[in-house]
């Protein structure tokens, strides 16, 4: 099974470049699913039904959230009938929404989890120990585990991976929006990516416009963020392809678009 | 002009792989410059005066640090009289040993600065105003100046490269220890890139053993995290073209070094 | 001179008992300075001309502010006519406001500063360092020096007030809404208090509704913090007898006035 | 029953204090239970078997501990066999130790229970939880609770108070090191103080030398923290009445023992 997976999809700008370029990712790639991670979908920060909508009728399978999942309160409103929208599964009991959801890809499942780094972000319930329970369900089911863990620093994202080498089929790291460059299959078999990049404006700071975020460094007075909403963008994704018998991943590469890395690069 | 710049270099076999793979590179690359960030190289904290030694004679140029700088007390026995260690310019007044130094480069001169993020690390002095309070001085001197911008968040990354682009001709992000796939040349002709990762071991976490960083996770009890020394390296590097007239970019390109990546496809 | 300071005025409730109560502490207290920090009057975050008015025309000499001064953005259209307001000094350079005052009473002037601190707040410049240079300036003019230091921890504001002892006549803490039981002078004269508290809604947390900020405890979810405009309130104040020759304090008292603590034991 | 509870005792100098003053305290307050957070008897972070089994000497019967309670390794060695030593409850499930202890007084029972809040503190489980976890237990055996609070910030002791007003006897804070002067019973009967302040030396801050602790500010160098272990002492406490039919508070009282407030005020 191959697996694609696009990063944090910012403003309209991003839902945009996922409209313009997942068909022609899908032709090249061949994936049985996609994933696309929206938790910056909304002006930035949440998702709204409309936009969640969006996402699944320009060909995505699953979306998963991260830290700005509630940001926009119209998510409480949708989020327990949205079967394809996860949000991080270790948000503390009683949170509206789940945390995993499962896909039938012809006669074979996907498990598709979300989960949050607690370094230097909020104190939610533990990730490790979150994924070890959902694994108790989830492995019965099916050995295919794709894991959204959306988290700040690489050595909570390296500790997860490592944790679950070999209990899951990819851990790939979202949220600080700049795709890294290690990629890997780990000892056990477990794919690897600390951030897969985000998709939206190419110009600004993580898809937000440049000067109000270099304003407040120097003055550190209140700013607003607003997504870059035109002009060059780019679109930050990684691929993965699972043995479907053991859920083992074979291959994992990084997709990277933008000015200077175009399509036909892929 | 070619700067050749290696990322933090963790423990003994983060020096080895220095020792090893520098002179290939230079052969390869033909770097004017080459620069070490050597934060993590004694014990995977701070550094001494040997191996600062060490570094020089391995083919360093100019070595950089960050926010381990001062770990090892035995630095400020030397940082003073270290004509080619620079340690991050916004630390206080008053802290022993500098935050840049000038390279002579046959007729050119190369400015190599040392700077650190303050978001999720110590509250130091501003990075941007510093950075500004230097480019005073330094460019009256030449336009050629390399930036080693060691900080955690990327947001704090980009807002200073804008900030002083086409006023520098490289960013280069340090201390993540992880590679990131952003390489590019802003618009006024400064090159940049979140991070550049780690040099030293494949095998942990950022370079240190993992069962101890994962049981930290698992309990949030104290830990001691020791570099790894030995077993399969990677190294984590960038090179940048410089204009020697202007002090502009002209090209980067990441350079990662491990056993999914060997030397020869660099 | 004996100066009476209230701390963190929160809201309308907040407003409406430094109103009440001022009147009746001036006739038992008879300072000869009033200072109130104003940093939460609108709204809970924040304040407005017409609120910062409203605290002179309630009886107050100067007020001073914190880490929410800039919150509302009505404050940019008037701090720098406000003749009365101080914000934090330490904000960097650029940002409107300035970081002290001077006040004339009788024939003896009193200068009132506002400095904020860094650990768990933003990144601004070094109080320490930013009270050094103050202070060159200041003691040319007055020995009678009030610090408000808004700040989280308790060693940060300790190490600031030993820093400055002998040198300024109080630092006195803002920030936790939460009155401290440690005041006292320090050695060299300067009176200390950690925290002198808030003036408020004495049901709530800080002065705000309690049940979104447990709702957000529970859940970390997204939560809108209300302050209490009725009900039973509380005032958090000190006053500090400081000898006019020598700028030193002679002595520190806190007052609290609520439900448990009536006005009459003051 | 009258519980009497001193916060965190730092070094040497904090365990005599209780031995010097205890006894005294005993026989004008004659309370039932003395509980005693000793989080920082051991250099001023840890504990150590022979300094817990001195504090149970000097006239203890549980000793509370909290985010030090790990630092000493010599804990590990005792701590399951220490019956009247509580860590934070809310470390993760499999950390040694236990979070509760139950004590007899006469014939009724008394239940101890540490928490560690999460803000600006390690990511452990969360304390809101694990309080409702424990009650479910302990109000089977005892309606009389009292919870040592072991947190940073004012928001979330505040929260957690309300959140088990009416169903502990008392929530009561330490970590910062300084007495609040905010004790009261909320509406359901729960007695309630941000913080009780801390046992040790008077002339430093938090108990420690304050020259390191200044020039780590002034410079951000790494710095050694030690204990004063001689001089003038404080020592913070509070005592508490409860009913011991309903487990509620009908009386909170702090204790400030010093230079300034001598323990014949008491
Ligand atoms: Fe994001
Ligand atoms: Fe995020
Ligand atoms: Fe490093
Ligand atoms: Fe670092
Ligand atoms: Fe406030
Ligand atoms: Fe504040
Ligand atoms: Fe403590
Ligand atoms: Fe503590």
């Amino acid at each position: 099974m191959r697996i694609l997976f696009i990063g944090d999809v910012v403003g309209q700008l991003g839902l945009k470049l996922v409209q313009r370029y997942l068909p022609e990712l899908k032709r090249q790639l061949k994936p049985q699913v996609t994933i696309v991670n929206g938790e910056n979908i909304a002006d930035g920060k949440g998702i709204t039904e409309k936009l969640y909508k969006a996402l699944l009728q320009a060909g995505t399978d699953v979306v998963t959230l991260g830290n700005h999942a509630f940001r926009k309160r119209d998510i409480l409103d949708f989020i327990d009938d949205a079967a394809k929208l996860v949000r991080p599964a270790n948000f503390p009991a009683g949170v509206p929404g789940t945390g995993y959801t499962i896909v039938n890809v012809n006669q074979t499942k996907l498990a598709v989890i979300n989960l949050q780094g607690r370094i230097f972000l909020d104190a939610i319930d533990d990730p490790f120990t979150v994924a070890d329970q959902l694994l108790t369900e989830i492995l019965k089911v099916t050995p295919l585990v794709f894991v959204d863990f959306h988290g700040e620093v690489t050595s909570e994202k390296l500790a997860l991976a490592y944790y679950l080498d070999g209990r899951v089929s990819a851990v790939i790291g979202t949220h600080t929006h700049v795709q890294t460059n290690d990629a890997r299959i780990l000892p056990e078999g477990t794919a690897f990516l600390s951030d897969v990049g985000m998709t939206g404006s190419y110009e600004g700071i993580l898809g937000v416009k440049k000067e109000p975020v270099i304003h407040n460094f120097l003055t550190r007075l209140p700013a607003r963020f607003e997504p870059i909403e035109e002009g060059t963008g780019q679109l930050g994704a990684c691929y993965i392809d699972i043995d479907e018998k053991t859920g083992q991943a074979k291959k994992i590469k990084t997709i990277r678009i933008d000015r200077d890395f175009p399509l036909f690069e892929v």
